[in-house]
């Protein structure tokens, strides 16, 4: 496999083109960025751990027959993945009141939900990634009412395998947002990443955030909560 | 029956208990609001104009098979509903991209949708009443599941109803707000108002705006395009 050109760099990651067409090269980069690209950092690290445990992941819920998009680990900050088509869209899943849904239904940060709550955003960075429902979803042909059921659907069974594997860890899944892309043939692939960049992790026991809120908020030792989450999936054991 | 003591004010009505348990007295005032009450002002003849337009609306609804609080006309400004608990809900449907709406998906102004779009905004001062989802309603106890879907479905059927009205008498029907209360019998009611205050209504050849948008974006004349609503519908020769 060899890396082609540069197809777009994100704000947490580069795409190269590969020298087959179906296969795009995914570098992580320990840069982050938070509150729509207005606060921008580095966290050492970042880039290796997130492969890592995106890459993890996605094997698990591939296992649980979740279809996805990862392919392979080319090095400790590289991924080989399927080429697809990205919908323009963020899917949330929350278990616990956190960040803008707290802020939107003005409720207490912790409190756990009697249900998951399901969540589209627009991906639009001019817009600010507004919240949108399922009409807008379908006047605007962001993905087809087959497609967004799809996706609920998916993203509700990713909540509770991560839930159950992040619970035997000691870490409560608190919530998470996921993407979701096309493949030449039609079908929909869970894509982009999942990691603490995308999900919200709080120790069981301490209730301390191991997730990106540490860079958000200022915390500290943001590299740390990142690392303690390798460890806690078996870090370099089960590589 | 006998006005009793004021029950609520809100930015556009009195609430006024009356001589029956089941019933209270709604006075329409001239004041408007905009913009969660950051604009404030005065729009003559308001009061009369929106109790006429909204007790024509749902005398037509009603005769269409939509459970609704309204009674009797009692005076100019004032008429006699349903006492209703009412659901914490904004319930809009939008045929034409407009207002917030165009701003969300940062879509040209005028846009008609392939099909109408529902959203659900909660009625919060304090925050602003967000845009919300099923599952927030749902996991904030706003309404039931089975509420939630029979609102939308009578919202669509209203938006039907009122679309044809309007188109007979020259006006496109952009967008409506709607609320629903509960009966003690626990019966879903339409409830509140159905006015220029609460819809988009756009001169079909002319596209001249004849609702609220004149006095939130200081249009002038808002008087005269209530009262053109008033005239179209068939104004005092139907009263």
């Amino acid at each position: 496999m060899k890396r082609g050109e540069l197809l777009y760099e994100g704000k947490a990651k580069k795409i190269y083109l590969t020298n087959e067409a179906d296969k795009v090269w995914v570098a992580y980069k320990d840069d982050a960025t938070a509150f729509n690209a207005q606060k921008k950092g580095t966290i050492r690290n970042k880039g290796e751990l997130n492969n890592r445990i995106s890459a993890r992941f996605f094997r698990l819920l591939g296992a649980h027959g979740i279809a996805h998009h990862f392919l392979e680990e080319l090095s400790a900050t590289e991924q080989l993945v399927k080429k697809v088509t990205i919908l323009p869209l963020e899917v949330v899943v929350r278990n616990i009141a956190a960040g803008s849904l707290a802020k939107r239904l003005g409720i207490e940060e912790g409190r756990r939900f009697s249900r998951p709550v399901v969540e589209f955003y627009y991906k639009n960075d001019d817009l600010g990634d507004p919240l949108i429902n399922e009409d807008h979803i379908a006047i605007q042909e962001l993905a087809s009412s087959e497609q967004t059921a799809e996706m609920k659907k998916v993203a509700l069974r990713i909540n509770g395998l991560l839930a159950d594997v992040m619970a035997s860890c000691g870490i409560t899944l608190v919530d998470f947002k996921v993407e979701f892309g096309m493949d030449p043939a039609g079908n929909l692939l869970l894509a982009d990443e999942i990691s603490p960049d995308t999900c919200r992790f709080w120790d069981s026991k301490t209730g301390e955030k191991l997730d990106k809120d540490r860079f958000r908020r200022d915390l500290g030792d943001v590299e740390g909560a990142y690392r303690e989450i390798w460890n806690r999936l078996g870090g370099e054991t089960h590589v």
